[in-house]
């Protein structure tokens, strides 16, 4: 029996690497559903290639764009809109959703997968960072497994295998400190938009590039591993490692750390996360130490605001991680934008944490105001600046 | 329910380490029975303070002086000579059995306890290196589990947990290099006794730390690890890792790596061993990545000669492992007692491998018959040095 996949988000980085997955091993996965925000011309060569039973296109205006460039292709459903994604989430023959889309347009969708009873691929790291109380709560009650795709937390979760209840005493994230380690905070103010883009380890999309340059990605896994892991924030160690082989690592309580390595490559994650508990070949360089010593050093928090904040935030609780993420996708599109420097980004995103409506324990419903809200206020402080 | 442990070797480097892990633990271990070879002195103390119900003392001349030693605790039993090991290992009431002392001498104790279906936590190499396939068959046919207690080798078996018939692509054994890793061939033929027993991140017995030195200890860990992983010497990688931190990996056909890390204390190993599948909290520091960097090396199988013998005996297989244990035992010694210098040690192994008889399928006897000819032809060779 094929396992049959919907990948939200397909035409995105993490989407087009986990259709190479598919596409190696045709005898093991399906794509049963594809979903797209915007690019329809790609996610329509996508349909047009693996054949799905299904496309749908958030936004609604390219669904007659779309439909047309299907027309040839009457088995595969094309449906338009975010409440689409929902629908066909819940009601398909799917076995794993992989959530690919970026930001917090992941969180619904995630709800009605959990709900529905499918396996999670969680790519989506924005729906633990704004509503990982609440999606483990949902993933406990509906015994929906959630597989971490983040290469750091697919890591974490590989050197949790097999250690079943043992404590976990630390956890030792790693970070590869993005294009501006060595920067000084005088050389930060002055960086551009082209410099951010430019990631020492890892090819990514471009807000998470941006967010790795800020290290506002490294607070966000920060956030999803203390809800994926059950872990408080103060056991979870950030650690640069400027190599990107040490994935992430694991400390247990008689001091024993595991940890996973390999050659920066996101189809391994991906894979794990569709194939687990097993494993099966991948066709990737191997992992070679002899090419360079691995190094660790502390973050320097002063330096890179974003990640003190979102510690703050996740020490604060409640809605604050929601108000940090939205800002966060305010201020990194402004950036991407031109329309604020690289240190204003944590300088408004400070300021949106003290102006929101706090809530210490917020529902569904709150979490879309407060998103909204923070949107807002975010977006004000961006245009004033 | 305590478990019951027996400690054959108590007196030597691991056993009294174990005897520390018992300490910690007392609401969950219990030595039950204590062996050692000759250090009777020590041994009587050790029955003095942790109250097993049986102590053996190898060495039947040194009977008398255990028995007085220990003449006013009759709870304690007190028996001497090798088949009093066997017969305790296999009759006691016995959970698990550390097999921690040195040499040839452990394989017929741990062939009487996978005989009684007891759990081994095999710290002896030696019974893997010259009788692997043996050993493996019988704990298959006994159901009696193997856990390994070298460092390395509880490092690969930990990265294995939870990864159930996932298929090793290559095993990669780190070796710190010992003391003269950075040594010219010319300086090797110089060094000391005093040299080769200074070793740079393992505090361990004499003689695993010449083997260390010779590189020899590494190649006999290459033999163990192929007959407790089931795993071709060509999948096993040998890395010289001189910050020991790494304590060995696994990569998986997937291309992940799986490691396990930590400070060199050899009582993590050993806890695992007894505690294993669980983790319990282990009084040692920490592991602090941000120290030092961690660097790998190809060795250099030029330089030390005994590692190159050793694949060359796995290649050969049948005896030769078995040929080149006992040689190294009696050269080993001979080194440490000044009667050749550190290269003719592995000039002496060679020249012992082609001149003992070469059986492809060995049996128990014929072990036994090997061991003692190498021995033999080895120490003609060392006496005619």
């Amino acid at each position: 029996m094929k396992k049959q996949i919907a990948i939200l988000g397909s035409t995105g980085s993490i989407g087009t690497q986990a259709l190479q997955v598919i596409d190696e091993h045709p005898d093991l996965f399906e794509a049963y559903c594809l979903t797209a925000n915007n690019r329809v011309k790609e996610l329509a060569e996508q349909a047009r290639r693996y054949n799905p039973a299904a496309v749908v296109i958030a936004n609604e205006d390219k669904y007659e764009e779309l439909k047309s460039l299907l027309a040839d292709l009457p088995d595969i459903k094309v449906y338009a809109g975010k409440q689409a994604i929902d629908e066909i989430v819940e009601a398909g023959p799917i076995d794993m959703v992989l959530t690919a889309m970026v930001g917090f347009a992941g969180l619904n969708p995630t709800i009605h997968a959990i709900k529905a009873h499918k396996g999670i691929c969680l790519a989506n790291k924005e729906t633990l960072v704004v509503a990982g109380e609440l999606i483990c709560e949902l993933a406990q009650k509906y015994h929906a497994p959630i597989i971490p795709v983040d290469s750091e937390h697919s890591a974490i979760f590989q050197s949790l295998a097999g250690e079943g209840d043992n404590e976990i005493e630390k956890i030792l994230l790693t970070a590869s400190g993005g294009p501006f380690r060595n920067f000084t905070k005088e050389q930060l103010a002055t960086v551009t938009k082209a410099d951010a883009l430019k990631h020492p380890t890892w090819s990514m999309g471009a807000k998470i590039t941006i967010d790795s340059a800020t290290m506002m990605n490294k607070g966000f896994e920060v956030i999803e591993a203390k809800w994926l892991f059950g872990v408080p924030a103060d056991k979870i160690q950030v650690l640069i490692h400027p190599q990107s082989i040490v994935h992430s690592a694991v400390q247990f309580a008689d001091g024993a750390v595991k940890a996973q390595l390999g050659v920066p490559d996101m189809r391994l994650p991906i894979q794990y996360a569709l194939t687990y508990p097993d494993r099966i070949h991948l066709n990737e360089d191997r992992l070679d130490l002899f090419k360079q010593p691995l190094e660790f050093f502390e973050p320097d928090l002063d330096k890179f605001r974003c990640l003190a904040l979102a510690f703050e935030a996740i020490k604060k609780g409640g809605n604050m991680p929601c108000i940090v993420n939205a800002a966060n996708e305010i201020v990194n599109r402004g950036f991407l934008e031109d329309k604020c420097g690289f240190t204003q980004m944590s300088d408004i995103i400070e300021k949106t944490m003290s102006r929101v409506s706090f809530s210490s324990a917020p529902d569904y419903d709150t979490y879309v105001s407060t998103d909204a809200e923070a949107r807002r206020v975010a977006t004000e402080l961006l245009g004033a600046h």
